[in-house]
Formats: structure tokens, sequence, C-alpha cells
């Protein structure tokens, strides 16, 4: 037999992280004062440890034991060959999915939480706080809180809190404490309150209380966390990719075709990067960020400094933007709901090394349907994504006639999910339509801001 | 670093299950003529080559190509060391968990699921009937099926159908056709309806209709399965602890005690099993089933022929039962709400070789919990049930001084089960009592079945 499941052992565990800085050129995150920031100006914010590492240019990072260890609960983790879903498609190409749906939260997230949680905690932080929409970062700081013993406090969209008790629930058994946003408890909170008694919450609503709850916190030892878009957060999230290139070269393979949704970036950047230089050294890697029709920023919204949230709290970053006040509609790939995209990711794509595409909600889940009945695994909304776009890459190949290698990131499982399947199958799940003008509107936004500059890396 | 992930490669996966039927007597199952029962009278119900098995005193047994294959996509399954655990519990002993919640339904249930469909698909079988209860064994056998293109269906106790619509939506993912029992589809099913048009459903009816609908489908290739109690059914269970036992190898390690939550056994089975022809040998290893206080077949039921169904449709088994009408308290971990007990495990409990237990509801909740902040993994209530004697062994050997090796089994995660740990931490979870007079009415029913003989395996 062939095993569709090609393990690494636990002493096979990348050291250290890829740093993608150390190989591009990214224009500068800049304050209200148009000047870029200074690394004191985020202290309230993060702790210094993780401020230097989001600003290193160092390109291997260690991986603090303490972190390995932790990630060593799901760590290496599955590389999939999914002969099935080949099968399934009748293609000539093969099909290798990291599978980081064996975290606890069930997600990639923990990738980063988890040292991100070390380092708040090796500063002296006891506290962090967070925003969470549908509730996959959230959970996942939660459950790295507990493994360092730090508190965690997580506010969540309010539509979300009231739609999904499970998520909030998973936070619970791990001691974390998650409230509805808007809330009573900050000052962001209450003024949203006053002015919509049942405002259903937004992600920059959610991130002003956060922010505001953990750098008004007089004690001095509660920071922020962060789930995506930062430099530290996709340095974070290689080992993804780095356990990957290692299991491909276990079985003499090296991929074609590198394929990872993309909401804020993360988990796409944790895949690929490693794969990067590769590229730049002039291999030929067709390498794909895949992101929803109802909220393509990379596809189609324009470049430019834009802030990372609605209420305008954080830095301007050089980034593809839908603006910062963008309302995606309602798609239940609830974590590629983001108006922006990480500042590397769009950089890459900038210059060309990325080839951004974009899927509709029901082909997702049509493809997220073929993987499971093929390869038993059920992904989560986000995955449905990229599994889209593989199915695209296998028919291509199978056209063709060409045996290429495709990697996809399976970015988590579906199993708290399997209420958007349910309308799936009832027929009630519609493709969500970008609304008119909204290109439009995002160009006049960033026009506002300062002009970035043309980097070239190469 | 320690990693926690002790993990094995693809290629060192078992080959062959095995079969404790080579070292052990058990007392044949029997017919309504009070007989043996014949391999041709069980044809109608399950494939030949599925009989035969059953029937087998082979000590090993080989494992398919085809079935290794698909337990690969999840298998070899990790043993975790649980370093957290540890600490939590100040305790000497050293912990290592089986996790069983990385299969795609995320419980032990697929590794019987799969080579189940595998022998019905060989035969020729095109559909297979069962029964569930919460739903882990349902949706682990519409996952098997999706694998080998056989068409399921899941008869669900209608109680479960409608307060578990997330179980559904899985089964249906797999392509799996689930129904709430009683439903109008057997005459099994119309007769409950008839009585009650209200009536909420019991395992009994629930198999009485999957039995029903299989013998009755016209075509011949309809079949039905069962997830637990059956000797085919342990012994394909025994990759958990055949791969545990090369685990512990790996890092210079023997069990001292063996712990798994016992329902129907099959979990139990799977972990201990391995490990019986040690302890015959005169290797001194504590193996502990452990039930729910509400549940308590094997620590207070007595041990005698009855039948393993409500209705009465199967043979008379010589297990330690409750009795076939005993309806058990409603607690949450559904998986140990049967009224009876493998034969094997219930034989080797007969002869001493195991050394049952019972905890409270509350105790598991309280384990889970603590197993989840300190480890990261949420566990089914299933499986809190062995953490809380997991936890009673690890303050025995913390007040003894002794440096003791516990493994347990991780019988699958929690994540579909939030609600139940939700209810937990509002303080609405009560500790189920178990009725009074339960267990006399259990004697007094199985004295009037025929009475087992008086084995000794050794």
């Amino acid at each position: 037999m062939t095993p569709k499941n090609i393990l690494l052992r636990s002493e096979e565990m990348p050291r250290q992280w890829y740093n993608v800085l150390a190989d591009i050129k990214l224009n500068p995150p800049l304050g209200p004062d148009g000047q870029p920031i200074t690394p004191e100006s985020l202290a309230p914010v993060f702790p210094m440890n993780l401020i230097e590492q989001e600003m290193s240019t160092q390109r291997w990072i260690d991986i603090p034991e303490q972190v390995l260890e932790v990630l060593s609960i799901w760590r290496p983790a599955p590389l999939i060959r999914a002969s099935g879903f080949e099968q399934a498609l009748k293609t000539p190409a093969r099909i290798y999915a990291k599978f980081e749906g064996g975290s606890p939260p069930g997600s990639h997230k923990p990738n980063t939480a988890v040292p991100q949680a070390y380092y708040n905690k090796v500063f002296g932080i006891k506290k962090l706080t967070t925003e969470t929409g549908a509730g996959q970062w959230g959970s996942a700081l939660a459950f790295a809180c507990s493994q360092f013993g730090l508190e965690c406090k997580v506010f969540m969209v309010r539509i979300s809190f009231d739609q999904k008790p499970y998520r909030k629930a998973m936070m619970q058994v791990w001691g974390g404490h998650c409230v509805g946003s808007p809330s009573t408890e900050t000052e962001a909170g209450r003024k949203a309150l006053a002015a919509d008694p049942d405002n259903p919450g937004s992600l920059g609503i959610a991130i002003s209380e956060a922010v505001e709850a953990a750098v008004s916190d007089g004690s001095g030892q509660t920071r922020y966390a962060l789930g995506s878009v930062l430099n530290h957060v996709m340095l974070h999230q290689t080992i993804i990719g780095l356990e990957a290139k290692k299991q491909l070269a276990m079985v003499g393979e090296f991929p074609d075709v590198i394929i990872g949704c993309a909401g804020g970036g993360s988990n796409f950047a944790g895949l690929s990067f490693p794969f990067i230089l590769d590229k730049m050294h002039g291999r030929k890697i067709a390498i794909l960020p895949v992101e929803p029709q109802a909220c393509p920023s990379l596809t189609r919204g324009p470049f430019g400094y834009d802030h990372g949230d609605a209420a305008r709290y954080t830095p301007l970053l050089a980034m593809h933007s839908l603006g910062h006040n963008f309302i995606p509609p309602a798609i239940h790939a609830g974590g590629l709901r983001y108006h922006g995209m990480a500042p590397t990711v769009s950089q890459l794509a900038r210059e060309g090394l990325l080839e951004p595409q974009a899927v509709s909600q029901l082909d997702a889940y049509r493809a997220g349907v073929l993987w499971a009945r093929s390869e038993g695994n059920i992904p989560a909304p986000e995955t449905c994504n990229a599994l889209a776009q593989v199915v695209r890459e296998a028919e291509k190949a199978r056209e063709e006639g060409k045996q290429k290698v495709i990697l996809v990131s399976f970015s988590g499982h579906g199993l708290l999910d399997l209420a958007a399947y349910e309308k799936y199958f009832s027929g009630h799940l519609a493709d969500a339509i970008l609304e008119e003008g909204a290109i439009e509107k995002a160009r006049e936004m960033l026009k506002g801001h300062p002009a970035p500059l043309d980097l070239k890396s190469l």
C-alpha cells in the first residue's frame, strides 16, 4: 500500500522560522504623523520582543524550545497524498495537502498563538486581549494562553457570539473569557452601543475594544495579540511550509503549484513563503493565494496605504485593500472576510511573484464536499476556497496531460461549521456578490493616504 | 525540548490485528433455540467474510492493504506524553495518551468502520445500515462507506436526531442518509410510532430498524454493521494498542497501568488487548476499564446470557449486563450508555484480568477540563471518564511516591460536545444516579436466560 499520510518524526520538526523580510523590501508602516512608526510607539500594544521580531530582517529565527514543545502536541503535521481526490478528478496531477486541522482548536492559528503567548509570558505580561470574528483566532489564543498560564480576554463580534455558542464554550474550556462586542467594558464599545443598542458588532469595533482594553489596563501587564496580517504572524506560520518541503522531499517531490486560501494572509504565507526563495532563484512554481470573490482584496483591491481596522487605531500599512470601512457580504468563510491583505503577501503579489485567484462560494463548497467524500476530512469553509482552486488546477493538468505536483494548505477542519454545510445541502446557500462600486470606493479612499513606493525586491 | 508527540512513520503501522480469541475461551452466542448459533444464521445480517472473522481463533489476522491505506489518512495515531497534566497533578507518574481524536469523524470508531465497509464491499454488498445514538458510530460508518463507494443508511435515535443536527450534517457531507428513529420506513418503526407518535426513540428501536432494513432488502446486497460489542469489532480496534506498544518501546517504556473508557467495550479493548498476553505471562499490569457510575455494567451488572438489544433481535451473548431493557440516566457520554459489555471484555473481567472502575459524571468533566487546559485537546465526554481514572491513579502514585507509567486511550475529541461543556460550566450538570433496584432487576432478568459456563482461559 501507498500510505496517504507522510509523517515526520518529532525530532524532524523545523527548529527555525523563515523570515521573508530578509529577501523582500517593504514600505514601512506609517504613524498618524505620516512618518514610519517607531518600536517605542507600539510598546503599549505589543511586548518589545515581538516588536523586534516584527521588524527583524534576519532570515532564520530560532523557535524557542518551550514553543516547540507546545507545538509538538500536534506537530509535525501530516502531509496527505490526496489519491482519492485525484481519482475523483481523473487528473494526472499529484496532489498533496498539508493538514493543519489537527491542532486542538482545529486550524493553523495556534502556530502563531503559541509563540505570541510565549513571548508575552517571558516579557512579564499576565494577560492578552484580542478580537475574533467567527472564533477561530479567539479560540486559538485561549488555547495558547492556557499553555503558558496567561489570562485571555476575547471580544467576539456580537452576531457570531450569539450564533456560534460553541466557539465561546471552547474558549471557556481553555479558561478564556469571551464577551460579545460591542460590550459595555470599553469606551469604544459603550459608544457603539449608545449609537445603536442592537449593534450586531463588526471586526473593526472588536479590534478597537481589544486594543483599548490592553492599553488602558493600568497594571501595564496586559497586551494585545493579532492573528494575521503582521510580519511576525507570517513568520510563525512558516513552520507549515518548512515541514511540507521536508515531507515532499521524503517522497522525492517538489511542488509545481502551491495553493492556499488567503484572508489576512497568514495561512497562505505559512505554506508558500518557504518556497519564495526557490522561485526568486529561478525555479518555476506557480504560487496562488485564493480568496472569495465576495472579498477580493488581492485580485481586485488597489495597492496603497490603509488602516488595518475600521476605527483607524492601527498604523497605515502598505497593502492591497478594499478600504478599511469595507463590509464584505455575509459569506461563511469568516476567516476570509478581511478588507486588507498582509503587507508581505501584498508586496510579493505586486512584484509578480504570486498569481492571486478568486473563487465563488458555491464552487468552494462543491470542492469541499468532493474532498470530504474522497479524502475523509471535512474542510473548513476557508479551506474549501483553496480546494476549489485545486480542482481548477487538477482539471487544467488533465486537459494538458501534465503530471504536475500540487501542494495545498488544508488550513482547518469544518467540524464547527457543519451548519454551513447543512445550508449548502438544503440549497439555501447563494453566491455572495460584491457590492457595485466597491472597488472604485476603495481606490478613492486609498488616494487620500500617502502613496507607497514602488519597491523591487529582486 | 522533549517532544510531547511520539510519532510512528506510516511504514511502521501494524500490518496485523491481534485476536484475543486465540488466548481466551468464550461462551458461544446462543440462538432462539438455546443452541450456539451457526454462521449461516447470521448470513442475512453480516457478510460471510466478517462472520468468519467473528468466529476466528487465529491469533494474528492480516489487515488488508486497502484498509491500511484508508486508515493511513490519520494513522499511525500520535502517542502524547502528558507532561502538562502530570505537572498539574504534581504526580511522579509518567502519563501517555494514545490520541484517537484525529480521525475524520473524531473518534476511534473508524478503526472498525473502515474494515467493515471494506469486507462488505469485497463480498459484493452495496449498502450498509446501522443505528446511532449520539452519532459517533453513524458518522464513522458514513465516512467509511464514502471511502469504498457504499451506500449508508443510519437510523439515529429521534431525540439525538433533533438535538444534534451537526452529526446528521456530518453524515450528509459523507453522502450518508440519516433518518430519525422510530421512522416510518420499517415495520418496527411504524409499530413504535403507532403506539406513541411522539416516541423519542431508543437505541433498541434503532437497532431493530437497522437490522430490519438490512435483512428485508430484497436485493440481497444490503447488510447491517455494528460499532461495538462483537469480536471482530474488538479485533479491528487492536491497532490502537499495537501502535501504542511500539511507541512506548521507542521511548523505553512499558505501562504499569492501562486505562480506557468502556461502553460496549471496543475502545477499551483496542488499547488493552495487545497487552493481555503480557499480563497472562506474568507481567504486572493493572488494566482498568472505566464506566460511568450511571451505567455500571461491568462494575455492578451481573454476568450471564442476555440480548444485545431491547427488542431481543440479537442472539444471547454471555456478558456483564444491566438487562436488555435497562434505560440508563441521561448522561452526556452517549457512547457509554449501553446496557451490556462485549463478551470478550466481560470474560476477561470475570477471570480477574481486569479491574473495572466507575466514575461520576462531574469528576469526568473536571478531569476533562483539567486535561484541556494542561494538554490542549478537548476530550469527548466518554474520554473524560477515562481521564477521571487517570487522575485517581496519578494521585495514588503521588501518595505512594511511585514513578508508574500510565497509558490511557484518548478515544475522541469533544468538538461536537461543547454544549455539554457549556452546561457543565453553567452548573446545570448533575451527577446522574442509577435507579434504585436496577441491579436486582438485572439479576432477575438474567436468571430467566441459560447460565453461561464458568470458563478459565489460563
